[in-house]
């Protein structure tokens, strides 16, 4: 719970009945850094105005869509800290520009823009309003992530030869289900954009891969496959890579792995070391130094780094999980609001990387798993 | 996030640096139920008035003392809906009574009262007032220990003929910091009363215990041992016991077991299954057939009980931890506040069940392990 | 596989169809130290010489019964140098006793008697005689067992404050499989004697809390049940104890735990450390040093002690299991035949100490869980 | 204990102080079909000679190296059954060849040839001789491998779509410890050939794909990766592959993965469920069938394929581990030799196509990860 006076927070979208409404409003308000000041919830005025207003924001500031919500804020004296930018995919682009050019900061949901063209402008777009324009890649925010990423720019693994890294779920194995809507629309180009499984899971493995090496990827080499027929876009991906660093990459990401229920892991291997940490057990760090016993290092145990103190609430094994992963992230912004130097967040430089890294990946599995540049232009 | 008004929440004690604090605040607000509206939060009452104040209470709602606190409120139309209760333990059976023959809803910390005859007096006091009196055994509301409880109660494992639990760490282990204070006046009846450990952790075990078995201790004998030889208190203790129903109970609760971080566990047996729940792996229930393989049951997957479903928040497999369980307890209370039945919110009678269990532990333990009924005498 | 010349080994009991006759050649010949050279595998004579001569026995060392066998190995210049004696329980004493007068080494099955007295004699008798007379406790065989007990014996944990061990398992849960004849006779006084679970299954985790912690059980208190109604012996036992050098013991066995396989479990908890090894996962200990790191011990690994060392065969990371773990009983044997200490061979007095606990438990049982004496009178 | 007469065995290599010796020596002899018969156990004619007869070799067979046995073994009515091929890697294909031809049966140690054509070869010789040509991929004996196998088989999972292996571990991670002999010449092209780690470790893994899947590799592509720089062979290696029946296939193999002490694993996903195993808990598999719960199935449980129950000694939950599963494939030799349809046996089939991947993951790292043809000419 702060002790400052709060920080006003609006949020785009996260209508009534979504998941994703309630889980940015309890990460935003959790810890007491953030007011629910403003918002346009639907994309239907009139129903977000009503639900805003249930959800105790001032009718004012209850808003029937973005537009008006940016007219409206940039007008007051009084206007949000941030706004949470959780609409659907393809309008990422435009909202989130529209705000960072306003003088607002910026969260935005994954992916942050369907194009990499576009992901170039917002990093643009952000570095000139100077205002913070944080992805929403919330697992990069659990302690023991951070602490692993403490540990490796602090040397204890030496230099990182190797990272491998699993987002492979069975959720979308049942081909008889394959027709379901909410399950369909992810692996049809027209909705889906380029990619299926590696843009929707892949992506935060590929994230957390270079947010824990503090690397950035270069090359890739990829194979895609729709193991149901009748799927246009991959439900399993193999992507290969090397960092900048010379760091060797191997990341599985698949929707078909039945009994896996959300099998997110990442191993890294330096010379000096080994690191294991998976997100259906996220409180406990696994390492062992070369040559020595493997050891579990607990969320809240002594001598922790400080981002992984610092982002945990509860006493040493009291198990804290997804949505307090995503009230990190807002702690994090609250924090880079009042100026301090929080360069855990993701940024748009991270969003634009990984946009990259997608489109890069469809490339080279079209091409037989020819490696190719995974950067975007800017920054090669 | 609640779509009805919010309810008004108050507390006392959890002030400044205090962890109490942030996890009751963090569980009050997660979910958008409840508004802070009122608090004494600190023994010295300026520094309790100032830092409610910084946490946003109104000055006239920031309180010096919970007396102070509670004719206040009284006196208001808007008064609170809900008052937390987190202040030192001693305190617990005088503000508890109090607020609630004031018409006030109570959540009181656990230990409810430190006598037996004080939480029958809350019992009988709460019955008189209407009023809700719940005692916080947090780990009761887990997802999953209420999937246990239901199946329980859905006749999923026949008669339950056994439950075995552990609530076993090691923090307590290292003799050399046996004179920290934090840690010393657990095993000082001065400062803890009659029991160590017992009363510390074991309580939460044996509360588990009855909560998913659906029924009572009856019967107990006890084993206690301060394996530190400086302790007068216990630090170790096997508590076997008998419900109403006729199941045999097994618990052991340990503050020495090193390399245990927290070792919170139950098992239940019965006449056609058996389940196991562990505190650091909350998100899965392991459930056995009899004759039939083992299973994992996973929070969030299809065709889990009411209370099971209705207090997760995020897809299976995404973790949900402590913080959020004290959230869950929140939870119930708004909708019990508001009418609805939750009978899974632990109440004035759990808590001198408890108080009940650990004097009679500690007669037996000093009697050679003699078996006692272990009752309430408002209970036999 | 040993360079010297084998040994020559003789078994009593193990006949086509059993699982221990296998199990027991398996152990004796797994690692070349002995040759099968004698055996009165059968009760009914022509049965067993048959089938001990499809099994490469001589005709005349293919014996019908064990007296025949123990004359006939009496009188020969190349006699057996060991003989295993896997009979039913309530013959194990007469064998036993009249191969150790005869001068053999002997190989116990447990129970190694029905009564205290009875193994009070054997161990007279195996003093007397000068000869080996070993239990088949195989569990204390397992590399990760013995490095355990040398860590303890090394003062690596410290005094050891605490042990906690369980074995459990649910095979015998189903009460519509009761009456099965496999299962109903260990519930049955007149066949088992006057313990169900805790001889059987119990017996095991009190002998590898004394061996590892490398001392004695002085006092218990027990608490029986029978969670299914028509067993006359429990099938469930909680039994705490305290050791010569006061170490706290606790002991859980149950047959009805459905869903544990082969639960078999032990803690130990030193003043500078604790320790955790299970049956399931025997090529690993886990150990925690006092305020440190949880770390894995593996097998295999550079720094074991020698016993750990020596008992195991291949290389870290490939697990061995319990076939070979019987195994090692032998490899002992086979050592200890030579002349090498190797006094982690459960021996005769272990048997007898096995025996008085389970005769006092049972009566502690019955007097409601008083605290008595649990030791052979000759050990008192 | 096999209850018909004993077959005689042989062996090549596997001198004093090997570990292959002993493990081949208890495989052949734990279950008691073979008699160890004949043997060429050392380079050193004399040593071998003499080290022989210590293992309880008649003098006139235990040779002095593997003409010498051959011909003393042809010239015998009394000649073995079965001789084990455990030399140096390039010498396996002439021996195994010779003791074909003159109408032995053989089981070689992997891999059963250097290139390609060899294998051809012996895959010929194996066919016109009518002998049995086994390869010792001995993780396929395992019991829980074959009921995986038998699942696929029996359209338990339906199509197999995906199959995903791992073989990673990191004993060979420290750089300061590269150059020790030990080490270093699985890295150098003069002593291992073409690969190292993959051919080393992965292809155990690749021919599990095979075995369990019942299918072959088709083509594949590979990334290789010599993360210690000063090494000429990679150290760590990715190969994707496709299956002749359209099974897309991943496979992980690294010897630098700091923390994993053995991580043989794989996991196999078909239409209408999963299964999973891991070599370091090898008694049980993890299967999920589609929409349901995750179920432990256990060796020794009710109901398992003939195949995990003939393999299996110990009742369920009593681990066995490796040195068991090479006995397990002398069981299958001892049946196959008797007449016994044992199709669980890796023959020289394996043997070649394990050899044409290994050549061709070579040769696709170097040109990008080109997607080739995998398969040996003979089966195209």
């Amino acid at each position: 719970m702060a002790t400052m006076s709060k920080l006003k927070w609006g949020m785009i979208g996260g209508g009534e009945g979504s998941q994703i409404g309630p889980a940015h409003r309890l990460g935003a308000l959790a810890d007491g850094h953030f007011a629910f000041a403003a918002g346009a919830l639907d994309h239907r005025p009139d129903v977000g105005r009503e639900y805003g207003q249930r959800l105790g924001l001032d009718a004012d500031r209850s808003y029937g869509d973005w537009t008006e919500m940016l007219s409206g804020e940039k007008a007051r004296e009084d206007r949000i800290d941030l706004v949470t930018v959780a609409t659907p995919n393809a309008t990422h682009f435009e909202i989130t520009k529209a705000f960072l050019e306003a003088g607002f900061n910026v969260l935005c949901e994954k992916p942050m823009t369907m194009t990499v063209e576009e992901g170039e402008e917002i990093v643009k777009v952000a570095e000139k309003s100077g205002k913070i324009c944080a992805v929403n890649y919330c697992y990069s925010a659990y302690p023991m992530v951070r602490q692993a990423r403490a540990m490796v720019r602090n040397g204890e693994l030496g230099k990182v030869r190797l990272v491998v890294t699993n987002f492979s779920h069975g959720h979308h194995g049942d081909a008889t289900d394959a027709d379901n809507p909410r399950v369909r629309w992810r692996y049809d180009p027209a909705m889906a954009g380029v990619s299926g499984q590696f843009a929707d899971c892949g992506i935060h493995a590929l994230h957390m891969a270079s947010f824990i090496c503090d690397d950035e990827v270069k090359t890739l080499s990829a194979d895609f496959a729709s193991t149901i027929p009748s799927r246009e876009l991959e439900d399993d991906a193999m992507v290969n890579f090397r960092m900048e660093g010379g760091t060797v990459g191997r990341l599985w990401t698949s929707s078909v792995a039945i009994g896996r229920q959300h099998g997110f892991d990442i191993q890294v291997f330096g010379e000096t070391g080994g690191l294991r940490w998976a997100s259906e057990q996220p409180n406990q760090l696994i390492y062992t130094p070369v040559g020595g016993r493997t050891q579990v290092i607990e969320k809240g145990e002594g001598g922790l780094y400080e981002d992984a103190q610092r982002l945990s609430r509860v006493a040493i094994a009291h198990p804290e999980g997804f949505p307090l992963a995503v009230a990190n992230i807002y702690c994090d912004l609250a924090d880079a609001i009042r100026g301090e130097n929080r360069d855990g967040l993701p940024n748009a430089a991270a969003g634009v990387r990984s946009m990259a890294a997608v489109h890069t990946a469809v490339e080279s599995a079209k091409d037989g798993g020819a490696w190719l540049d995974a950067r975007p232009s800017i920054f090669r």
